[in-house]
């Protein structure tokens, strides 16, 4: 049953045929493929046979840096994020480097800035066998996965956190988006909030697009109207991002609440109010998804969603590993969940 | 002029002679020799035959990862640092990608978590090239400076930020530590206080040391005597500094002013002396050696000297990159120091 694809294999780019290719071909596991192509004892002379059979017919030559990939010399995994001047990046970072000092492992981070040229020229760089693992959370403007799907196919292994593309199929950490901006938005809602906001950058991520949905699903349930009007979309530089709020609380019919998706636009939040002379909670009751070490000695301190950031890298560091100590199996089709925690401070009354 | 060493080469660590080796030997520069090893016609028939007579004299084999190296080939810079939970960290780092990015270069970003067997273990890995040149930030334990040598000898152009080693013959860029430590004491000395106390981290490193000396000789020319209790060293852990700030501040005579030399730590003494129920700047004024993006917005805003951190590391990217372009030159043993601020807010009355 070879596909298409696979029959024409001089007119399609070859190579796209790796192991992984051949494994959906027969029907079997990258481990058993990558074992009968090596000729071992684990496995029975039928499947070996099938196996090399197929891969002599699709004329398959083992991929050089693929093959380096696979023996994972490099002991050093690569992390490649948006930034690092946030506490949830740098307390994850904390995490996935506890855990790979434990197994021995360099760790190298790559920043995206993002955006998503970088991010493709980074995950390309790594065809080279530079790293044996990936642990990603993708740039703002990614939308498509063909960058981290090429990578993929070349038996690299890449563990998503906190920033996820559901279609790639390995393991996801994350927290549980949805329900943490549920509940603060039920929690402004309860403090006599009736107009709340919802601040964010890039619309199109994945703990952005959850996060709206949660706070969307909390109006409802709470007889309020939906305004989209409501939704803030900051375009991710400093100076813009104060306009973008300050014009939308210079607003005769302004938020008395706000939750700030992500930890950076609090504290834009509370600069303008200091501009504006808007009192926090008096006039507007905010709350932050944040990881600020400093959310206590805030003025007032600030009410956040603190994300379970050290215990996510290392969960995801933890993946990550796991399918590294195989020669070439890769890290399961799986989504870790680990909850958030909203923290009551003053910036809700 | 042969000198012993390499005299008796057979019986020396061949690995040690290097370009760098020959070039001092010679008198000449490393430029020079390399050139006159690859028979440039740059360089005079003369200077090339004592060049060309002195490898082969010594049993001179290029080395393939020196070579390597000197081709830079990797189009990647590393940047070694302490960690990133720290916002003049990351500033910094937003300095250097802005740099490398126009370069076409790719940036690593490699953490020691101020560990010394991390940090060696990084640069020597780096001997692999990796890596076409190093921005180092030094641990909190880099006293000796072997492991830097050691690279620097592979022909590896390395630039110091921040935190330096005095001795190494390179590009370093620095602030003015001593300066903005004199003038954060002599501020909080005119605002009345009597008691002031100097709070750091990893007594060893080259800004602790200057900012230190500032501290005292501020003290000093305002005929204020200068107790070494005053001087407290915080063990560089959350919960340890917390109990060590705060041990502090029970005291009777207890300070009336604080400089804490690192960020992390004038967060620390927000949250001390709000469980003490100390008022900033009532009982207490504070100064901080900080970028923090929400010190305007702390309770109470956060006067702080504010370090040229972008800047920083803008001019150590352009000074790597200025070695980088010729192909064997290396950074210039020169020091480019760049002014902090003073930023005065309600933490000093």
């Amino acid at each position: 049953m070879v596909s298409e694809c696979l029959k024409n294999h001089y007119f399609c780019d070859m190579s796209n045929i790796n192991i992984r290719a051949l494994a959906k071909e027969l029907g079997l596991s990258v481990g058993t493929v990558s074992k009968a192509l090596r000729d071992s004892h684990e496995i029975s002379a039928g499947t070996k046979k099938k196996v090399q059979d197929l891969a002599r017919k699709l004329n398959y030559v083992p991929n050089p840096y693929a093959s380096s990939l696979r023996r994972r010399k490099s002991k050093t995994i690569a992390v490649v994020l948006p930034e690092v001047a946030n506490s949830f990046f740098s307390l994850a970072i904390d995490g996935i480097e506890a855990v790979a000092q434990e197994k021995g492992y360099h760790v190298l981070i790559y920043l995206t800035h993002e955006n998503l040229l970088k991010e493709e020229a980074i995950l390309q760089d790594f065809q080279s066998g530079r790293v044996d693992g990936v642990l990603l959370s993708v740039s703002g403007q990614t939308t498509g996965i063909d960058h981290i799907r090429d990578l993929f196919a070349k038996d690299m292994p890449i563990v998503f956190f906190d920033r996820v593309c559901e279609d790639v199929e390995t393991t996801k950490v994350i927290t549980d988006d949805f329900e943490s901006a549920y509940k603060a938005t039920q929690f402004l809602i309860e403090k006599g909030c009736n107009h709340i906001g919802f601040l964010c950058i890039s619309p199109g991520l994945s703990i952005t697009i959850k996060r709206m949905q949660g706070y969307k699903k909390a109006l409802s349930d709470h007889q309020r109207a939906v305004d989209p009007s409501d939704i803030i979309i900051c375009p991710d530089d400093p100076d813009k991002n104060y306009t973008t709020i300050r014009n939308a609380l210079e607003q005769e019919d302004r938020f008395d609440g706000i939750i700030a998706a992500i930890e950076k636009l609090s504290i834009t939040t509370y600069l303008v109010c200091k501009e504006l002379r808007l009192s926090i909670p008096g006039d507007v009751k905010v709350v932050g998804f944040s990881n600020l070490s400093s959310a206590a000695i805030l003025n007032p301190s600030l009410t956040t969603i603190t994300q379970p950031a050290f215990e996510m890298g290392k969960a995801a560091a933890s993946a990550l590993f796991k399918a590294l100590k195989k020669d070439s199996s890769m890290p399961a089709n799986e989504c870790i969940v680990i909850p958030s925690t909203l923290i009551v401070r003053d910036s809700t009354g």
